[in-house]
């Protein structure tokens, strides 16, 4: 928000301010959209590496993103949140406006039986397809190998190449500019593995028609 | 901007409100970009008339977007305010990203000397060219004579196709649907004709080779 004389008052202008274009790269740059940023050191580091870029930070929990909004430093201009839930990702966003989606350390859902609610869920990556750009990319990181696999597998089977794969992704080269999130600096402290994909859709075979 | 639940205490929240992106249609839809608001009510007509569309009202007096803010029902979730100038706007917004450029009522800059100035100079062209979308579109509207015929010779000078012009617009069938301003209110009571038009940018010819 950027309004240049303030006689009115902060409280009039705070009353509004949502309502206002934030001062700084909202309109403009490359899309990154964090989906599950908890309390957002993963978007403030991501903001500052790339500051060209508008950075959404999505987060379901209001309680936590409430949180992740109060550490915004106020310096930081080229970040929004965004309280809502995935899967109205494609109610929320246009279709291939998103540059890159990142994927840390999400919910596991262990229990077989939740599976669909995994972020990798096939339909959740058909969504992702929809508001990527058609050279829009997934980054993933979690230290849960069997999400791991399964996300693999869903990405295959739905089109997706996967790349730049590690189990151990703080012993490898691709650490460096590594950016880690609460979680994963406390679960690396324990020396316990990260693992790493990205992800880029694939065109899809045409459909054969109904003859 | 969405929080559901809401148990921080309404002042956590407001302090932080500016950093959200507001529940609504503000990533999806159309762009409309009105280019000074004023006290917004052509903003407001345009979002009840076109729920589907992203609004933005830029405004470049601070104290006078503050009143726009103000002034728009709650319920009126698909605008937002920019509070800065329209010389800045291939900073603001990305290439081919807006859908509609609205200039209504814009100062007529009546000296000469001030031509550079007024919002259809050819170097606004140039930005407005730059923002649309190729198949974008600009409206304009001025009880302005001077303005109106300077700005038909900047524009077709430009390489921009002008279309639906009408000296009198209230009195046209073009009127239908029209959403009047604030200022244009005032005016059409007088009894004063309305100048109208639309324009499309065509390709630009390719410069000859340097040889």
């Amino acid at each position: 928000m950027r309004m240049r004389k303030k006689k009115h008052g902060e409280e009039r202008l705070l009353a509004v301010s949502s309502l206002f274009i934030r001062d700084g790269l909202e309109l403009k740059g490359p899309v990154f959209l964090e989906i599950g940023c908890g309390k957002g050191a993963f978007a403030r580091g991501l903001a500052e590496k790339e500051p060209e870029a508008r950075i959404v930070a999505m987060e379901k929990i209001s309680d936590v993103i409430l949180l992740a909004a109060e550490a915004l430093p106020p310096e930081i201009k080229n970040v929004s949140f965004l309280n809502d839930d995935a899967r109205y990702l494609d109610k929320l966003f246009r279709e291939n406006s998103v540059d890159r989606i990142y994927l840390n350390f999400s919910d596991p859902w262990p229990k077989a039986g939740h599976f669909k609610r995994r972020l990798t869920y096939r339909g959740f990556l058909a969504l992702y397809r929809k508001i990527l750009k058609p050279d829009g990319k997934i980054f993933l990181k979690t230290d849960n190998r069997p999400l791991f696999d399964f996300s693999i597998r869903e990405l295959r089977e739905s089109g997706w190449e996967v790349d730049g794969v590690t189990y151990d992704l703080h012993r490898s080269p691709m650490n460096d500019g590594n950016i880690e999130t609460e979680y994963e600096k406390l679960f690396s402290a324990r020396g316990e593995p990260i693992h790493r994909l990205e992800a880029k859709p694939l065109p899809l075979p045409v459909p054969d028609q109904i003859s």
